[in-house]
């Protein structure tokens, strides 16, 4: 696959959502479109395009599939804001804080299904399979999260999270795109493995980037976990190595105040935890590396080689 | 079918249900138990079971549909109660109300997630379309009612939001189950509109509770939708024929107090607006037992008969 057909495949992807916006029964159009096209990476729907284009798939089962994850994903963010009273994503006021619960709940709840429709419309039982696979995790995941907020989770406990929370579906991709295009088992099963690491690496450096990143480009503030009392890796090394009384007081302190967090920034910051961090996911990404080298040679495998590169490091 | 057999298909659904609650993970494994286990009528399991038995279904196949379809359904109404903000349910706490937001979220999407699963696994596309597209016009109909909450509703937009939000889920049963049991496109036509009219009677019905039912039996409070502003087809007519302004202001009020609910509802009953309301359900009814006269004769139609005549006048 040339470049310009990844690009063009992944135009596709963006018209078939603004489609699904479109057909958005009236109450919801305005915030179904609002999401659709608030500028994601559509990171999901590349990854399985460039899976799929390893093997042949069928391009209208592919973009329809890509977009179906890019939905669930939508709807999944969708929930998440609710759970987590956020007010804004990506530099804009989440559909909770922009329409109430309600609207947010009944919104999420049209994207998911609207995502397995779509799904169950490409025919194929394996790929509806793998999504509410992935979706149930991710339920799963983001409520023991929730759960967890303000104890101590030790490093096993936060990788399991982060595995249903936000691997599932980068591997769920991978795999989706995989079968749609005929790919092996064993090819299967390296993407998989790739989708995994690099699912786990992200969001190890999101959490990083929740406590160096500006604000403004971020479009969340720094220190949000710690203020929402979320363990992450960065906090749970720096609890081991530096001043974990009052990381522990920051966590346990609803809506800390600003000097109470910023202390509790700085205590994090002054440890190893952000290094420490950045070497696991780095870690991540060399597995997921070598998971490519199962895989056929070519512009899929570089781009994937790409992205997973870029992962550490990522800015905005 | 024999009579014990379907007993026997219903009591296997049940125990499909508990192994569901079982599998949940930890945090989810209490709300997810008690909701499944909290004495629902099993009615979409068993339109399921009856409509499959007028062909020959696999039977492993639709037990698995049929716990899919409670599970599905299950999930919705938790989140319904986290929209509505609803007390109890069936006489018992709602998961919101025992457990809070962040788990009745995610309890409500694993459920979602985990009926989408199953119904995958039945290996047939089309079982899931139908699902998902019932679940889509169910999330849509909710946001529709909530939204007209407080505004004037004709009938014919009580009429769209119901069948949306109820007869829907009740219509996909019918089609499911005869699309398992293998019957003609036809039957399987005369099956959903069975479902869809049993569904808008079962609503009408609902309403009606809300005004004359008992609240220790209902589970809920007699006039809880005038309360929530939420717009029914007895204060429709009410509202034509009896004193609008009273309704309107006890509609418009957020959490009226006694003394106005009771001025309210009793504005609701002083008029022909129940009996109305019943008539209607009559003839939705009418309609349902027409379709049967299409379906083969046999124990499968008379309980489909027998379900929709207890429909009007059912208790609790």
């Amino acid at each position: 696959m040339l470049p310009e057909e990844i690009g063009e495949q992944l135009g596709a992807v963006e018209k078939t959502l603004v489609g699904v916006a479109e057909g958005a029964p009236r109450p919801l159009a305005a915030p179904v479109h609002e999401v659709l096209t608030s500028g994601g990476k559509r990171l999901r729907p590349l990854l399985m395009i460039l899976s799929a284009n390893m093997g042949e798939p069928d391009r209208e089962a592919l973009v329809s599939a890509a977009a179906a994850v890019e939905v669930l994903h939508t709807a999944t963010l969708i929930h998440d804001d609710v759970v987590d009273r956020a007010e804004s994503r990506r530099g804009r006021p989440t559909t909770v804080a922009a329409y109430g619960r309600e609207v947010a709940v009944a919104t999420g709840d049209y994207l998911f299904a609207e995502s397995f429709a779509r799904l169950a419309d490409i025919g194929d039982p394996r790929i509806v399979r793998v999504f509410a696979e992935a979706a149930r995790d991710l339920a799963s995941g983001e409520l023991e999260q929730f759960r967890a907020s303000g104890d101590e989770v030790g490093i096993e406990e936060y990788l399991r999270h982060i595995r249903m929370k936000t691997a599932g579906l980068f591997k769920a991709a991978c795999v989706a795109g995989g079968t749609l295009g005929g790919l092996s088992i064993r090819r299967i099963d390296a993407l998989a493995t790739y989708g995994q690491s690099l699912g786990v690496a992200f969001q190890m450096s999101d959490d990083v980037m929740d406590f160096v990143g500006e604000p403004g480009v971020m479009g969340k503030g720094a220190g949000s976990d710690l203020a929402e009392g979320t363990i992450t890796l960065p906090i749970i090394l720096a609890m081991q190595e530096g001043n974990a009384g009052l990381i522990r007081k920051v966590l346990r302190t609803p809506r800390p105040e600003k000097a109470l967090l910023e202390a509790g920034i700085e205590a994090v910051l002054e440890t190893r935890a952000i290094a420490g961090t950045e070497e696991r996911a780095r870690k991540e990404i060399e597995t997921a590396l070598m998971e490519l080298e199962l895989l056929p040679a070519g512009p899929e495998r570089d781009v994937l080689h790409m992205i997973a590169s870029e992962v550490v490091g990522r800015d905005a």
